[in-house]
This record gives C-alpha cells, structure tokens and sequence, in this order.
C-alpha cells in the first residue's frame, strides 16, 4: 500500500535528517560516544527509587496512577513554586506547568505560537532538539549572532528591529551545543531589549544546576518576568526517562499551553510527577545533586586536559563552568564531518557542528563534545585518537 | 502584556471549549459524576506496584531510567507483540509504536495527515479526544451515520466516494461515547470498503478488552491489516496515569509517528514503559483483568436496573457488553443541556451528547453516562435523580 499521497504537507518542511542519518553508527559496539547528549546513567538515583514509590503510594495511593490535570500534578506544582523562588523566579503554584520533558513544553510552544512563515529567532549555534519541535509548524528561522559569550545583544537588536519575530528561543546557560553561557550584563541588555520591542523570549535552562565552578546567574526570567517562557527539567538532575520537564509562561500563553497541551497527551505521567515531588520535597535533589556535579567535573577536567594536551595548536574550545558539552573549533573550512567519517572508523563520535546551525555553510569547522557518558579513562583515549585523525586532515 | 497577537492561527479553530465550561462543575464537592471517563481507582494494581519496582530495578537497572528510543522500550513492544498476537494482529517487535497514551498516538496522527482544510471522517457521535488530538491541525470533519450497532457500512462507502478522505476515524468497540460495538458482518464490509477505496483507517480500540459478557470481536486491523492504524492503551487495563498508548500502523506511516513524536516528547516514560513490560510479560495482567471486569460488571448492571427502573418510557439506552458508558436518548428536541444545568444542581452530572457530535444541532436529546466510577449503590441514586429531573422536562 502506498500512502505517501496521504502525508500532510508539513512533512516536506521535516523530510529525511541529515544528523539521524550520520548520527546511526553511533550505536555501533565498541563505538566510544561524545556524540551524545545523554547523562551518565551513574547519575540516576537509583537507590531511592523504591524509598520514592514506597513514599508516593502511601500519600497519594492510586490517585498516583489516575488520570490528572493537564496542567500537571498539584503536589508537584507546588514543590517547584518553592524550587524556582529559589531561583528567584516567582510563580505560584497555578503559574507553574508541567510538560513530558523540556521537549514536550517546546512542542506546545510551537503548536501555541508557530503559524507557517512565521519568524522565529534562535542562536547560531543553537538546540536542536528545540528546532526538531518547532519545524512541524513551519517556522522561518532568523540566527542571532553569537561569540564566545553566547548570545550577542546587538545582534537580538537588530533582528527585533526587522520586524515580526514570533518568539526568540535561547539556552542562556551552558548551552547545547557550545557550552557557553551569557553573562549577567548581557542577560541585563537582552531583559532590556525584549521589553523595549515587547517580545517574547524562550529562556530553555535544563543544565544551569550542573554548575562545578563559579556563582549562578540570574535567568532573564527574573529580568524580564512578563516577557519570558522559563523552560526547564528534571532530566539532568534526577532521571530523563522520567519525562518531567516544566515551564512558567505568561497567563494568557500559558493557558494556551494548557489547551494544546491537553490535546497532545492529556497529562503528564502522574506517577512519575509524583516520584519527582517526593525527589524535590523530601529533600533528594539537594543531597543527590552534588554527587551528580562530582561526578561530571572531573570529566570535565579529563576533557579539558585531553584537549589541551592532544588538539593542535589551531584549535580553540570552550571552557564552560558547568553542563554537559564543550564545542570545538578548528582553523576556518577544516571540513569537520570529513573527520567524523574517519574518527567513527577508529570508533570515536562526537557531532559536527554544522548541524547546530539553521543556515546552510555555518560552523563546518566545528565540533560538539560531551564528557557526561564515558570514564575520564576513556575521554582521554578518544580525544587522543579524535586530534590524531584530524591532524591527517589539517 | 498582551500577547493575543503572537498566537498560531490554528488557535482560532481551537477556542474555547463549551464541554470544558460545561464540565467545570463537576469537580465540585459532593458532585456525583456520571460524567467522566475514568477508571475506578479500586482498579488499579496498587498491592503489586511495589513488586514491579523491584523487578523493572533488577531486570533494567538504570536503562530504565535513562533516555531510550522514540520507537518505544524494547521489552514493552516486544511484549506488546505477543499480547497482539493473540488478539490475531500480527505485528512484529519494530511494528509496535509506544506513544504517550493513545492520545499521543491521535496528536502524531494528526501531525503526519492532516493538512488544513483536509477531510477526516468520524462517527456521529465520536470521541472527543480524537477530535481534541486533531483539531489543531484544521481538519474538516466528515460525518458518517451510526446506529445501535454502530457505524453504517453504506454511510461510509458514500462518504469515500465524495473523494478525498485523509483517513476515517473509529472506535469500533464499546464505543466512547454510545458504549455501542460494531458487529462483525459490518467489520467485514467496513474492511472491504477500505479496501476498495484504498483508504486508510484508524481503528482506536482502548476498551475491548473489558467485555462482561458475549465474544471478542475481530479487530478490522485483522481484517484490512494494510489499511488500518491500530490504536491501544494500558489505561483501561492497568493505570491511565502511566500514560502508556500503542499503535501498529502501515510502515511509511508508523516512520512517520516515530519522526514526528521525536520532536513531540522524545519519548514515552522509559520507567512506565518498563513496569508496562513487567505488568504485561509477568502475568500481571492476565490474573488481574478479571478483577477488573468483576468491578465494573456490576456497576453496570445497576446502571441498566436503574434505567429499567426510574427513566421513563419515553428513553431509550445502549446495553453494551462491555466498555464504560452507557448512551441514552430521549425523545427528539428533548434539551439534554438544560437537564444538565438541573441535575448538577442536584449534584448528578454526566456529559450531554450533543458535544460528541461535530454537527451542530445534532444529538440534542442524548446524553453519555459513566458506570465505572460511582459504586452500585450512588448509581441507583444518581439515575434516580436524573430521572426525576428529566419528567420534569417532558
């Protein structure tokens, strides 16, 4: 049967994915993976797992396993008020939603806000998984410049002054894929502009709480309140297959949310939220955080030293004071998926930057490297083999 | 700060929801709710939870907690395709889709097929999730006719010859909302038809499994295997608040599902998923089903008593062998809202039908009526009240 005739015409804006299709050996045995985004499975807590459902079954007995709100289970909901005014972002327990991961929060963003042809302001680099989201609704993307400070003020400026921007997407902190994050006198000049040309700015945070060195920054959340979608998850910081991710929207886009949302998958996991309350509120998080933190600086710190030690001289990267990915790159036209298909042969992955970037030709030298999976053994190892391949190439 | 202008046009098609008004009231205290669509919680596996844990802990580790593929956690399709296999759908181990929910599977439908201004053909009446699922992508609703033993085979053959239908809708068993089951010689003809005209059609089967009395029906999928997308769900049979759905659909359509729900959730709950794998391959399921069933049996016995006993002879009802709800109709231009209005204020609430049908004016006279929540005796209640305020609109 032939049902091609049958597809929505959306799918020509999604068809056959370049990095699906390179990123397919990775799952090959043997293959050591930088190419991943994924936390070390080290990470999970897995030991309390049955003190948590021992704990939820007694408080919430089967309403755990009924069907919920869509806006997302209440005892959850309140126990991230608490966690966000931490972070000095104000939301009382109604303003506070929960999505099926960060991911499921940028689907409903796009299916709220994204009419075809629409403009839609990112990063160069920038998230893919945030573009995999918005590109069945059929956005145009207008790329912001960026240095090694992540977002560029002038240059949001300037792509507001253009006009008609939907929203403009950023991970201010660590971001995927560079690592880098925006100071606070930028965070400062980008809370300005968004209010002086009234728009609307998605802040995705999943990995400000993976800080090994320095002080937290303000989210522009707190900068801007009014004019910012403050996206995040639990993903990094107790178990992704969980799903848990939320966000704090303005009232009338997050009703929206709500609305679409109830459509997509009626509700989050009620079980799962409620093992992620009893995480933040029995006071989990707080002890297993910092295991999750000693476990990723030193390979980090493996990484880093590997780079330094192996890399050319006419390599530069990011040194990120948290996160999970740092981002290579190489002298000007080095062709990085070149030395993909070589390194994949000698059973190293990493991600050629290129496929971070919305415009055609961008970041061909560039590389993203994360150190959250393997031992520092074993990063040592591939970045070793990883600068031998490209010193063939330079 | 009003951001009314930055909303999607597809929100336009998606207002606000007079069934969602209407049904506000019913979480009122001391409400009894024929109205929802809900399991019992006393239905739930509670006393074995704890035992899955234990054992998804054991056999999966962390693998359970981590990241895992759009597709669905192997040992769940796995097991899925053994559990369909005896429903004689023959699907292979990378034929079974999990999604989040069936709704997730009607959300990614709608993604991969609908265009705006596309042809979708449902039953009058049909789910209303489905038609929450779809409505975001601007479909046009085709209705097709039912009677007691659910959609005429004849209304949908016209229907295909109008010309271009992206896809039919159906529930073919224990029907949401009318409880009505779709006979086999009908089964036949509606998979002959699809056949005929090539069509594609989408068979949402979530409460076959919960048959009181009388035989299994054929799946169409059993029938038309190349023209069906085969929709399930764990929410009638172990825990809606899993959020574990299912589907097994022609192959370029499931590629389809799998690239669209990437950017929709990632993926389903690797943890639900694997303690859906344990409840389904350990036996849980075959030895607590029948619980299930001795649940709600009674429950809808009383329910047809007290229509015996109190409705007037002006009524008539489904008598469904199995399912969750019953469907009653009164006599033409008989006002079901305004009965509403009535009974809530004698706390008795239940959906009036007209809001199952996407035809305005239709269905007036008819109304959905839960069994599985209340217990035998607040039925005989509820349907009592009802009742008596329904003679006082005759």
């Amino acid at each position: 049967m032939n049902f091609e005739r049958l597809l929505a015409s959306r799918t020509d804006a999604m068809g056959a994915s370049a990095i699906r299709e390179i990123l397919k050996v990775v799952s090959q045995p043997d293959m050591i993976s930088l190419a991943g985004g994924i936390p070390a499975p080290e990470s999970f807590p897995l030991e309390i797992i049955n003190e948590l459902v021992t704990n939820v079954i007694e408080k919430y007995s089967s309403a755990a396993f009924q069907y919920d709100q869509t806006e997302g289970f209440m005892p959850l909901r309140q126990t991230l008020a608490a966690y966000l005014q931490e972070k000095d972002i104000q939301a009382s327990t109604d303003q506070v939603l929960i999505a099926s991961g960060s991911q499921g929060v940028l689907d409903a963003i796009g299916m709220v806000l994204i009419s075809k042809g629409d403009r839609v302001a990112v990063e160069a680099p920038t998230y893919l998984g945030a573009l995999q989201a918005f590109n069945p609704y059929e956005p145009e993307y207008v790329c912001m410049e960026t240095d090694e400070n992540g977002l560029i003020p002038r240059s949001l400026d300037e792509v507001l002054q253009t006009g008609a921007i939907k929203f403009i997407y950023l991970v201010p902190t660590f971001q995927n894929p560079t690592g880098r994050t925006i100071p606070i006198e930028r965070r400062q000049e980008i809370a300005a502009i968004i209010r002086k040309y009234n728009a609307l700015l998605v802040e995705d945070d999943p990995y400000s709480a993976l800080r090994f060195r320095g002080t937290d920054l303000a989210a522009i959340k707190t900068l801007a309140p009014e004019h910012v979608v403050y996206v995040s998850t639990l993903s990094k910081v107790f178990a992704p297959g969980l799903r848990i991710g939320f966000c704090v929207a303005p009232d009338l886009i997050r009703k929206w949310l709500v609305i679409v949302k109830q459509g997509v998958d009626l509700h989050t996991s009620t079980f799962n939220q409620a093992l992620a309350a009893e995480y933040l509120s029995g006071g989990y998080l707080k002890r297993h955080l910092p295991k999750i933190i000693d476990l990723y600086k030193p390979k980090q710190e493996a990484m880093l030293g590997a780079l330094e030690k192996y890399f050319p001289n006419e390599f530069r990267w990011s040194n990120p004071e948290g996160g999970m990915f740092l981002w290579a790159e190489g002298p000007k036209d080095l062709d990085m998926e070149k030395i993909y298909w070589k390194s994949v042969k000698k059973k190293v992955a990493f991600v050629p930057g290129k496929y971070f970037y919305t415009a055609k030709g961008e970041g061909i030298e560039t590389m993203r490297l994360n150190f959250t999976m393997p031992d520092k053994t074993t990063i040592d190892h591939a970045i070793k083999i990883l600068a031998d391949v490209i010193k063939t190439e330079l």
